[in-house]
């Protein structure tokens, strides 16, 4: 299923639909399906659709596998106070905040769903679900796929008996998959982070951070990566479904600078800097743990928008961004191969 | 000077002399002399063996270019105050702390050791020199090598005219070069740094940060690399000078953990965790500015070192330090090169 040198599209919520999932498989690699912040209706959808386009070519369906979290009321409005002046900026009343922020871990309800669909790949981000849950799902004929910050968690997750670890190094945009050691400061970089892991566990390792160009691609294969998982270079696909404005941020020809920040959604992730980070973060401790902090600048983000108005949009992407060339899928991957693997 | 696929000994101040230059120039390679701890009569001294034992070969001086920054009382007292519990501990009179930190940029009387010995490389870290400087400094026929840690940066030293641009990347152990902008969280690993720096700019660019292995090496050259600049790998040289108890936790077989902290000098260097990085760190926003911040902690680091106590050694190491192996300069630069450059 994990082919040596397998190229996959990283999934990215919010960024694409099966529209890229399915480019990606026919263009003979692996598409991968977002399914964190998806109803289970819409993912039955979009998962019918994938088969019915790939046949039998692998794909990856990826969930979310975090600890949710109480929030007392202070820390709830501790962080809409420190929103409150965006929200008066924009005019939309504070308490138009939904207590859900939309993004669910992987529970008995998508099990049914898995069971049905029988997807080849499932892979799950921030951790792993509860054993029986996995179990479960193992016992669909799925292999299972989970991604790795630290050297720690590669240990843990080739202990719990995945099938492949996707070390995700810290030039990788978008969310982290950080779950054992929340210290940002003890995040690698995929140069360290890749050798390291395929030199402490025995399972197939994904390289992801930074691959962005047939370079490094070919740089990945050599510091022993069994495949590699892209996103940022994907998400400038035709077949994404991000924003115009995004996409020209992305494809701007300055020089972009990227950071991570927990400010949108609690959890770490990586985008291109913009006001609402210089202003409140990049890092900033009254945000709400992950989804938590993203009920509110949800709102933000879709008010400001209607206007025209980016400054709290997270146009995720990775450090590779500078690199990246818009196109179809299959010329993306093509261009991304040309090189070769070694 | 500078050919194809060199591998370059990175300078490390308080952790080498002359020694490890010297084997690594011996050995084929270019040795590096860090200069900026060094007092002027040490350092011809040094350069004296250097030339007496290598010849003609190439071998690199590295010197500090850091601003001055003007410290006042009260900065000063705050950073005593936070390392008051310290000194109490250890028995010693906070009043004991120097002024100075003995970290002296580059200036008019190392440029009288630089006419003198002629050196046939001269690199620069945390910037460059006033322009004056660096003209004199190229008309001894040194070439001139300087870090970035951006791509702003590397944009800055071609346009200064250096001859090769050192791509630090965040995984590289010591100091970081930062100069331009000093928000850590834009700080690039090698696996974007890199590439992206060699897409910029048209000067030789020297691959620093991670390098510790033979693929490493090699993805460093895939990545675009003209030469690579290897630390961590070399401190556990045998030529090296660091102490057991430093040697021994580098080479600890447990997984070991790196942060970058400004506690010990002021400036951002990548170390082994400790007592005293977790206790006030990693970042600490009352240590002094580069290198000010080092007068007090030297203080404590070397009355706690006297007792056996290394809770306030800083044990500089980069991400790859689980990666290295012991030896003479020699077997550890044949080990490095042993799968070729491709």
């Amino acid at each position: 299923m994990l082919k040596k040198y397998s190229l996959i599209q990283a999934p990215m919520s919010g960024a694409q639909d099966a529209d890229l999932t399915i480019a990606v498989c026919k263009a003979g690699e692996i598409g991968s399906l977002p399914a964190a912040m998806l109803s289970m209706p819409l993912l039955k959808l979009e998962l019918k659709r994938i088969k019915e386009a790939v046949g039998k070519a692998p794909f990856n369906v990826n969930f979310f596998a975090h600890q949710e979290k109480i929030i007392t009321d202070q820390q709830r409005e501790e962080w809409n106070n420190t929103l409150k002046p965006y929200f008066d900026e924009l005019g939309i009343d504070i308490k138009s905040i939904p207590k859900d922020s939309g993004r669910n871990p992987f529970n008995e309800e998508a099990l049914q769903v898995i069971k049905e669909f029988r997807p080849p790949i499932v892979s799950f981000h921030f951790g792993l679900p509860e054993e029986e849950l996995i179990k479960e799902v193992k016992n669909t004929g799925a292999q299972i796929w989970a991604s790795a910050t630290t050297i720690d968690e590669a240990k843990y997750l080739e202990a719990k008996g995945v099938d492949a670890i996707i070390a995700q190094g810290y030039e990788a945009g978008g969310h982290r998959g950080i779950f054992l050691n929340f210290d940002l400061s003890q995040q690698m970089g995929t140069f360290s982070l890749l050798p390291n892991i395929v030199a402490t566990v025995k399972c197939p390792v994904i390289a992801a951070g930074g691959i962005a160009t047939p370079t490094t691609l070919q740089a990945a294969f050599k510091l022993g990566a069994s495949a590699v998982q892209i996103g940022t270079a994907f998400l400038v696909a035709d077949e994404a479904k991000i924003r115009p404005e995004y996409k020209n941020a992305l494809l701007d020809p300055s020089i972009k600078h990227t950071v991570i920040t927990n400010l949108f959604s609690g959890g770490y992730a990586r985008g291109l800097l913009n006001r609402f980070i210089n202003e409140l973060g990049p890092i900033n401790k009254k945000a709400l743990p992950f989804p938590d902090a993203g009920a509110a600048t949800g709102v933000l983000k879709s008010a400001a928008e209607k206007t025209g108005n980016n400054d709290f949009s997270s146009f995720w992407a990775g450090q590779g961004v500078n690199l990246i060339k818009a196109g179809k899928a299959i010329d993306i991957i093509n261009y991304l191969k040309s090189n070769g693997f070694e």
